[in-house]
C-alpha cells in the first residue's frame, strides 16, 4: 500500500475509532469519578456490575482485529516514517498499545484479574491483622503471574523493564536505577543532617482549627490562581483524593478536608490542581490519541509536585497568599509568615510513605523500587520480605518499623499487581525539579512573580514545552529535550538542600 | 417449540441481554444526571457527543435481531399464557416496546430527531420573542410527523392513542378524555368559587428569608422521614428538578432552592422524593425488565404527587412539622401552623402551568391535553392554535394570557415533540386520590399517623399494592384492581373540596 491517500484514509478510520473507544473510556471514568464522590452506599455493587460491562465493551473496541490490522498498514507507511511527528507518535504509541494487549494470552489476564482481586482482599486482613504470612501466599502468585506478565510481553535487559514499561513507556531500568541510586546517596545525608538539625519549625500551628467550607473556598481560588480553569473542571470531596480525566474539557479534581490540620487539603488541591493543569493543557484536537495523553506518570506526577511543592511550598508563594490565609482562617492571626513557612516545609523521617514529607518521601520510593527489582529477578524472596524492608528503612531512613503493618504491608500497590509504579513518583520529583529548573533558566527567577500571585509565566512555559508535546516522546526524551541534558538527580538535590538549609540552620 | 426447557433458555437469555441493555441505559441515565448536576460549562459538547455514541449502542441492543426472535418465540409460548404473571408480562411489555420500535422507519425516527432539535431551538428564540409565527411552521412539521409515527404504530380509535401510549401505555384518549371532561366539569366552577371567596390565606409569609442550607437540611429529614432511603439515593442541586434511576439502589432526586419562596425546594424535594420513594420500592430482581419497572407515568406522578400534595399539604403533617419548622428558620417565629398550613393550599388561577397550584394545575392540563387531540385530529389548524390557546383560557380559568410567550408558548414539550405527555400528569392527580382514598379504606384515617410522624403504614400499602407490581398491570387495570372500581374524577374533586373549603370559607 503505497498510495498516500489510501494511507490517509486508513489513518483518519484508525483515529476515528480510537476518539470513540476513548470517548467510552471517559464514560468509564464518569462511573468511577462518581462511585468515588456521590455514589449512594448500596448502589457498590450495581456500579461494580456496570463497570465491568463497559470495561469488556471499551477491552473488544481496542482489540478488534481490524484496529490490529489498520496499525500493522500504517507502521509500515510513510505516515509512520517520522515516529516523534503528531501522527507518527500516535502510530508508534498505538501499536506499542496494541501489541501489549494482545501479546499477553487472555488465561493471563484472567489469572491476574483474579490474583489481585484476591489479593487485595488478603492485604485488608493482613494489614489488618499485621499478619504478613497470611498474605505471603497471595503476594508470590502475584509476582510470579507479574513475570510471566513480563516474559509474554518480552524485554531486552531484565524482566521488570516490561513492567515499568505500563506507567512510563519507555522508560529502562538500568537508567531509573542509576539515577536513583544517584539520589539515595545523597539525599539519605541531607535526612539525616535534617534530623540532628536543633534548628525546627514549629508543626503544632498547622494543627489548629480551620473549618471545612472556608479551606475549600481558599484552596479554590488558590487552584484557580495557579491557572486550574473550573469552566473546565471541578473540585470535589472524596476519601482518597484523585484526579480524572472525563473528557477534554472536564478535569474533575477531589479532595478531602481534616479541620485539624491545615496543609493536607491545601497542598493536596493544589497537587491535583497540577495534575489537572497538564490534562486541561493537552492537545485537544488530539482528545483520545496518544497525541493528546500525557507522556507518562512520572510526567503526570512531575506537574503535580511542581505545582504542590515548587510553587506552593515556596516562600514566594507566601508572600502573596499568607495574607489572603490569615485573613481567611483566624487560627493563623497570631502567625508569621516564617513560621508558616517553615512549618509547611517540615521533613522527619517517619514511617508512612503517604504521610511523608517532599524530601524523605524519595527515600520510601527508592525502597520500594529496589525490593520490586529484587522481587522480579528473584535476588529476594517473598518470605525475606519484611526483614529486608525493615532493613533499609533503617539504613536509609534511619527508623525501624515497630510492625509490618506500618512496615512492608503499608501500600495497597503490590496486591494490586502494581509493580513498576512506585518509580514514578520520585521520577516526577526528579523531572520537576529539572523542568523548573529550566523554566527558570528560559524566563528569570519566578519568585518576584509568585510573590505577586502571577503564574501564568510558567504556566505558559509549561503549557508550550510540556503539555502541547502530549506523548509524541517518551518522558525522559522529552524532559531532555527540553532541559538539554539527561535525567539528573543533581536538581531536584539543590533544590531540596537550597531550601532547606535555611530552615533548618544547615 | 412445544420443549418447556428451550423455552426457558431463551427466555432466560431474553431476560440476561435485556438486563445488560438496562445497564448501559442507566449509564446513559448517569451522563444525564451529572450533565444536569455538576458538569462543568465547557464540557456540555462532549458530554452530548457521549450520549449520542452510547444512546447508539443502546438502540442497536434493543433492536438486534435476535431479541426480536426471541420475543417471537415467547410470545406465543406457554411463558406468555398469563399476561400479568412476572414472566407473561416480561414478555408481553418486551413484545410491545419491540414492535413499536421496529414499525417506525428509521427515516422517520431521523426525521423527528431533526425537527424535534430544530423544534426546541425555535420555540426558545419564539417564547422569548414572543413569535409564535416564527414556531409555527416548526410546529405544523412536527405534528405532521407525530401523525406518521402514529400511522405507522398503527391504532384502534384514533391517532392520539398511539401517542399516548408512549407514556400510559395501553390507555385509551376516549377513556381519559371521560374521566378528564367529568373533573373538569366539576373543577373549573370550583375554582371560580375560590377565586371569589373573600377569606384568603395570606401568601406574603411564605416569601420571607430560608437560607438555602436550613431548607436543605429540612427538606431532606422530612424526605427520609416519609421514606426515601438515602443509603440508596441522593438529593442534589440543579436548575429543572427532577429525579432519575441510576441503578435499583441508586435513585438520584434533585431540587433548587429559592431563599425568598419556602415552597418550592420543599414541596419539590417531597415531590421528587415520591417518584424516588416509587423507584426504591420496585421489585429489585426484576430490576431493568418491565415487571420491575414503573407502570405509567401517570402512575409515577401519581406517587410524586401523593406525598407532595395528599401528605406533604395535609394539616396532619405540619401538625408534626411546623414546630420543627419554626425551629429551623427564625422567619416562622411570628407564624402560626393555620396561616401556614392556609397559605402553602393557596389557590389561584394563574397563567403558568408550572406554578399552578394542586387545584388549577390540572386545568392546564385539561386544555393542553384537548387541544392536542384537535391538533392531531386535524380539527384544529396550527395557525388557529394562539385563539383557541387563549379561549380556553379564558373560559375554564377565567384568565386571558396577555401574550403568546405566556401563554401557548410556556411549555417546551410540543417543540420537543412530546405529544400525549400531558394527560399523564393530571392521570398522576386522579390515581393519587384514587390509591390515597383506598389506603384509607384498608388501614383506617391516616391523620393521627402524620400527626405522630408516622409514614410507614402507608408506605408499606404502597409498596405492597403500587410499586411491588411493577409494569404487570396497565396502569388503568392496576388502580382498578386496587380501588375496586374504574378511574373516575370523584374522589380527586372529594379531596380538593374538602381540604380547599375551609380554607376559603366556601
Amino acid at each position: 500500500m503505497a498510495d498516500p491517500a489510501t494511507e490517509t484514509a486508513v489513518y483518519d478510520e484508525l483515529v476515528s475509532a480510537t476518539k470513540e473507544t476513548a470517548m467510552l473510556g471517559a464514560v468509564e471514568s464518569l462511573l468511577g469519578w462518581d462511585e468515588r464522590t456521590y455514589l449512594p452506599t448500596k448502589a457498590a455493587s450495581y456500579r461494580a456490575d456496570q463497570q465491568a460491562l463497559l470495561s469488556g465493551i471499551i477491552h473488544q473496541h481496542k482489540t478488534a482485529p481490524k484496529i490490529g490490522e489498520a496499525i500493522q498498514t500504517l507502521a509500515s507507511s510513510d505516515l509512520a516514517s517520522d515516529p516523534n511527528s503528531v501522527v507518527g507518535a500516535n502510530i508508534r504509541c498505538l501499536k506499542r498499545e496494541y501489541d501489549k494487549k494482545t501479546k499477553v494470552p487472555q488465561e493471563l489476564v484472567e489469572a491476574l484479574t483474579r490474583a489481585t482481586v484476591l489479593g487485595q482482599q488478603s492485604w485488608v486482613e493482613a494489614r489488618k491483622n499485621d499478619d504478613f504470612e497470611g498474605f505471603r501466599p497471595q503476594l508470590e502468585e502475584i509476582i510470579r503471574l507479574k513475570i510471566e506478565q513480563a516474559q509474554a510481553v518480552g524485554f531486552e535487559e531484565c524482566a521488570y523493564d516490561a513492567l515499568l514499561d505500563d506507567y512510563e513507556p519507555e522508560a529502562k531500568t538500568s537508567e531509573v536505577a542509576r539515577v536513583l541510586a544517584g539520589l539515595r546517596e545523597e539525599l539519605a545525608p541531607l535526612v539525616a543532617e535534617i534530623a540532628d538539625a536543633s534548628q525546627r519549625p514549629d508543626v503544632s500551628i498547622l494543627h489548629r482549627n480551620f473549618l471545612t467550607a472556608q479551606q475549600a473556598s481558599f484552596g479554590t481560588q488558590a487552584a484557580a490562581k495557579i491557572g486550574f480553569d473550573f469552566d473546565s473542571g471541578r473540585l470535589d470531596v472524596t476519601h482518597h483524593p484523585f484526579c480524572t480525566t472525563l473528557g477534554p474539557n472536564d478535569i474533575r479534581l477531589t479532595t478531602r478536608y481534616d479541620e485539624q490540620f491545615f496543609p493536607s487539603a491545601f497542598f493536596g488541591t493544589l497537587h491535583e490542581a497540577g495534575h489537572g493543569i497538564y490534562e486541561q493543557g493537552l492537545p485537544v484536537d488530539q482528545h483520545g490519541l496518544p497525541a493528546g495523553m500525557y507522556a507518562s506518570l512520572g510526567i503526570h506526577e512531575s506537574q503535580s509536585r511542581l505545582w504542590e511543592n515548587m510553587v506552593g511550598r515556596s516562600e514566594a508563594f507566601w508572600d502573596h497568599f499568607f495574607a489572603p490565609a490569615q485573613k481567611t482562617f483566624s487560627s493563623l492571626a497570631d502567625i508569621s509568615k516564617d513560621q508558616f513557612y517553615a512549618a509547611i516545609n517540615n521533613v522527619s523521617p517517619s514511617l508512612i510513605r503517604v504521610e511523608a514529607d517532599e524530601a524523605t518521601y524519595n527515600l520510601h520510593i527508592i525502597i520500594r523500587f529496589e525490593l520490586e527489582q529484587a522481587l522480579v529477578n528473584g535476588e529476594c524472596q517473598v518470605a525475606d520480605l519484611p526483614a529486608a524492608w525493615n532493613e533499609k528503612y533503617e539504613h536509609y531512613l534511619g527508623i525501624t518499623p515497630p510492625n509490618n503493618a506500618d512496615g512492608v504491608l503499608q501500600d495497597v500497590h503490590w496486591s494490586a499487581g502494581l509493580f513498576g509504579y512506585f518509580p514514578t513518583y520520585s521520577l516526577g520529583n526528579l523531572y520537576a525539579a529539572q523542568l523548573f529548573n529550566q523554566a527558570e533558566k528560559d524566563l528569570g527567577d519566578f519568585a518576584p512573580q509568585f510573590a505577586k500571585g502571577e503564574f501564568a509565566p510558567l504556566l505558559g512555559w509549561l503549557r508550550e514545552n510540556v503539555h502541547q508535546a502530549g506523548q509524541r516522546w517518551p518522558a525522559a526524551t522529552l524532559v531532555e529535550k527540553i532541559a538539554g541534558e539527561p535525567i539528573d538527580h543533581k536538581p531536584l538535590i539543590d533544590y531540596l538542600r537550597g531550601k532547606l538549609a535555611p530552615i533548618y540552620g544547615l
